[in-house]
């Protein structure tokens, strides 16, 4: 039961709510700036994992308490250790951004803050983002030695290649302004409207039949791999299964009635 | 010949015509906001084939009649059909799309209204598009059950991933203003200046040779799928082609004479 | 030694200069408006790997003289030659893109006038981009009758597919505030603060580990070309070497301890 997942008590480093059928998952090291240690990111994978398997969540919604939103890994843990920590430390941190690509929810990130680092390949990795104005956006590894090398993956995926060097190389950090001119956000609002505005992007999505965008997220991130004729072939047969659903078949029956929707799937 | 194919009376539902070297096909089901049903797929296909193989022709421009641009597929004729009916449809669906890429020709979308599902498909796919201030872009088939996965395919392709996954996952439209700061249109102006602000386009186009336009645009999509080394090793031979052909020997030489060119290949 | 390198007189076509950290290399052909003649680029291409193998060098800036940045190709060494020619001359270019890339110092290109065609192609390549408000852009090989298909290489990864699509097929120039929000630049400056801006840029990179710079660049290149698994596999990989490197262990020791880094490798 997914439920019993949202209980506080399992979790030492993020508060995870049901409001509806938004999930809410704060990450809760605010004395640290919810640096991703490796036990953070284990509860975050954990959390987005139980979430993906519910019926009863339609949209995950990540934030962070305290004054920032995250600031990437811990690095109080990363001094002085063999490759093979990092090479783990790595895998856990890349083991929650695909999570949040696989689940079939869309992931909204509610940006605050400072992100930085793994911190702003969060927001970069999920399916969408909402940022106040004061939130802030960098890949500061390069003026500690440590360039953001898997911050990078997501980065230069989500922004030009311009942008995502000039981050990289400067690690210089931008506004929530210039982070919505580059793709790297989709909407900016001022700091006392941020969980309402993402709340209603999370509402709007949330309307929709769950078993229908679970099948889009999934192919959005499949098809983006491919050459475009593959994709056109793989795209077309989701599609044609898609359609042959009962929610396709209702929806559109809905549309021509111009009636409301009733989703079988919520 | 292609003066035959532009003949009204040879389609039911586009209107073509020939205004000097461009093509002009407009969608011409006003009723149905130029619903894409099967056949008025085919007949688009047809005429943009016919186009293709013709050497009169140096543009195509494609519009549509009444108060949208294009409404997408037809949803009238696709409730309670079995899988091969929605396999073949998206086949045709496809086959439009990448004929839209296929022919030499550049094609321009002359966008004067809503562009919804496979019809904002045909605007991401179109090779230019001009909008007038009054366009509208959506994905909305998320609100009928049946996720823009095909239109995903040419969206994700010219657009940023949040603002496409923004647009795919609530299905609202977007402002033509909006589409041009996202790539998705390369043009806004006011409505009453969109058939002379895209001739002016076209007619850019077409004072260049039209045997050059063709190498170019088939080779722009090529190497799009490639990884950069062999991108380069395929453009290299394409434009070492290119320089020995007439027209680059003409235009070169035109250039250095500082004269106009005089094309063999218009 | 790459300080004999930076002599003048081993150059007849640029003009080599290694200020501080960083080494300027201004193209200095004005009269031609810095054409790329075959010579041209073999001296570019010497210099960058030259400065690519120095320990001395942590930044290189690119610009030109005269009245443009570069004007492409030497159209008055292309006329009646045969193809084997032509495929040479590629050959040439393509290795100098290919260099700037593959270095492990990030060039800066400081652009103060027309960039068009190879010249154009050289801005999408830098890794940075710092523009006067009186710089243009554009890829006019269609004028010609030569497509600018080298040129798309870099162009249509640099900037969006409409954008790229519309630059290739009309040939015309676009403005250094276009370039700027396409993404084909990092930043527009007046064009007396030109100079001062790229420097403060290229310090800014110069500041951090150069060993650690050659690390990211290296692997953004490399990474872009994966599928999103295996690029994380692979940055996974390249970012616990880096964290086991000298640099990075005092890199996270100086953050934590509040003091200035001192790298090992400058």
């Amino acid at each position: 039961m997914f439920v019993s997942l949202v209980r506080t008590e399992n979790y030492r480093h993020i508060l995870p709510r049901l409001d509806g059928r938004v999930a809410v998952v704060s990450m809760n090291r605010p004395e640290r700036r919810n640096a991703l240690s490796e036990e953070h990111m284990r509860e975050l994978t954990d959390f987005l994992k139980a979430a993906g398997g519910s019926g009863e969540v339609s949209v995950v919604v990540l934030k962070g308490e305290g004054p920032a939103f995250c600031a990437g890994h811990d690095l109080s843990e990363m001094v002085d250790r063999d490759i093979s920590f990092y090479r783990h430390l790595f895998d856990v941190c890349t083991e929650l951004m695909e999570t949040i690509q696989a689940i079939p929810q869309p992931v909204i990130a509610q940006v605050h803050g400072m992100a930085t680092a793994a911190g702003c390949q969060l927001v970069a990795t999920c399916d969408l983002a909402v940022a106040s104005e004061e939130a802030r956006f960098a890949t500061p590894g390069v003026k500690i030695g440590l360039f953001c090398s898997t911050p990078m993956v997501a980065l230069s995926r989500a922004v030009g290649r311009k942008k995502a060097m000039e981050m990289l190389l400067t690690g210089e950090p931008i506004s929530a302004r210039e982070a919505l001119a580059v793709g790297l956000v989709n909407r900016v609002v001022p700091a006392e409207r941020l969980e309402e505005e993402t709340r209603a992007l999370a509402a709007k999505i949330a309307e929709a039949s769950a078993f229908t965008v679970g099948i889009g997220k999934q192919a959005f991130y499949r098809q983006l791999e491919m050459p475009q004729p593959q994709a056109y072939a793989y795209a077309k047969e989701v599609m044609s299964l898609n359609a042959t659903a009962a929610d396709a078949q209702e929806g559109m029956c809905a549309f021509l009635e111009k009636r409301p929707p009733r989703w079988r799937h919520r």
